[in-house]
């Protein structure tokens, strides 16, 4: 479980820094690869990492500005091209699927997968099979919403050597017994899941933002995470600007972080007004605020490591 | 009045040749930067060149497939972002209107320069200060466009040593004697243009296509063209995929240039299949049938040079 930094500037492309996309990939779930958001050349930028257009599972937009969706009706044909064949659900703001049906049908595409458009609210919560995504509504003068993906827990570690000692032999039986509550053996031995598995695997918490200003609550939504993606287009001295764009500054960023208690911050859609080396003196003193932050940079990877067990 | 090749791949994007997109700068000429076609990451490939997108002034859009269109709404953004104010003429076939609008209405952008849109037809012909553009339909399944730039001739260079053996000093004068066919001078005598003006120095003829098949005429149309730019898809044993999809091979882009006598080929639009050294060898072949051909690469400039006084 990890995310990749597609573009993580913010308005207009620079050479170093492209608009907005990240790739969370869960394929050790199973469930592939989900894209939040996908400005402009985003399958550009995919050219340069191990992901397969294909691979891609999912789609959420935060919010429909250009620098977020710009790369959609792209990506979305040469993952046809690229053998794409299972479907792609989209997660979007309304208005979305009448910009990309527009692209399709203006350029004469046909693609060889069916796209499922699912359009957001505020408070809904959309269940896959190993994760619970929350949905909330932020601030950004344009409809944006902001994902709290849950992970659920996992059953815990099956107690092998227990089972020996009660001489149950290793068998497909071991995997009724770590599935089942109670377990009836042929023998007539009533085995309780709870005796001989370990406590559950915790699942873990990631939360990714839409564009936003503050926002009234949004520690007690972001609370919990291992890792919080949240803007911070500006630096403290520009809050005024901030104000007026609809943004956070990066200080904001970490005094969320910081009420929230979560694990780690990571600081994306950032002005292209900023180098790397002023982004470097930044993240200094973001830290002082909230010491795990981290300033998002193109093609930064983030594995989101797996929780203690209690 | 210089070519640069911002895009020359085919379909999709790769590393190292990004789908289709041609600036011709004509600056020289005060009339700014045109581009052709605008796939995906145009504005990207842009900001690694010295072209500035408020110089754009003209898009033209040989037709509307994805890898020719989804980088417009992007780059004209962008455009406002970076203080272009005056107005972008685009010519395109009908659809690219409805679009690129819909980009906007559904992203909320409003720009801060106007675009004209203006629809394309057969055999039309487009008249600019400087240049004739004369506009034909090719074979490619979609509408698609070639555009033959015809730069208007320009006045010779005034025999400014006659003037002098006729007594007549350097003065605001000499721009009036060369700009009309006849002057009078305050002492009466008659100076005609044609006994002090060289002759003409002939336009150049730039002639860009879109993606297409063989077209019957298409001789005729490119012919006395100081540079051509046609599309060669797929090499001469691929002659039956080249068909399916209404492209050409580079052996037809060959004898297209070969029966018209243009002074160079350019081929464009190259199957991402084709690697740096394979291109190489199917150059050297090319050659063989028409001598002057390049195969295009990205950020490849080409200079049109002026053509010799007769």
């Amino acid at each position: 479980m990890h995310l990749t930094f597609l573009g993580t500037g913010s308005g207009l492309p620079a050479i170093d820094r492209n608009v907005s996309s990240l790739a969370f990939d869960v394929t050790d779930s199973g469930e592939g690869v989900w894209l939040f958001d996908c400005g402009e050349a985003t399958q550009h930028q995919i050219l340069k990492t191990p992901i397969k257009p294909r691979k891609i599972s999912k789609i959420f937009i935060t919010h429909l500005h250009g620098d977020h969706i710009y790369g959609l009706p792209g990506l979305l044909s040469s993952r046809a091209f690229l053998n794409g064949t299972t479907p792609v659900d989209i997660y979007a703001p309304k208005g979305l699927q009448t910009y990309i049906e527009t692209a399709f049908r203006i350029s004469g595409t046909r693609l060889s997968y069916p796209i499922y458009y699912h359009t957001l609210t505020d408070g809904q919560v959309i269940k896959t099979s190993h994760f619970d995504i929350d949905v909330k509504e932020l601030s950004h003068g344009i409809t944006s919403y902001g994902f709290k993906i849950i992970e659920h827990d996992q059953i815990g570690e099956l107690n092998v050597k227990r089972l020996k000692e009660m001489n149950i032999a290793p068998s497909p039986v071991y995997q009724q017994i770590k599935n089942q509550e109670l377990t009836i053996l042929s023998d007539g031995r009533v085995i309780h899941q709870k005796d001989v598995v370990g406590p559950n695997k915790p699942g873990r918490v990631v939360t990714i933002l839409g564009d936003t200003g503050p926002v009234l609550g949004l520690e007690a939504f972001v609370a919990n995470s291992d890792v919080l993606i949240h803007e911070g287009t500006y630096d403290k001295g520009l809050a005024t600007l901030a104000r007026q764009h609809n943004h956070s500054t990066m200080f904001e960023a970490c005094l969320v972080a910081k009420a929230a208690d979560v694990r780690a911050l990571i600081i994306n859609h950032l002005s292209q007004r900023y180098d790397a080396q002023m982004l470097h003196t930044l993240e200094q003193d973001a830290r002082l605020v909230f010491p795990a932050t981290y300033m998002a940079y193109d093609f930064m990877t983030y594995t989101v490591a797996k929780r203690a067990i209690k």
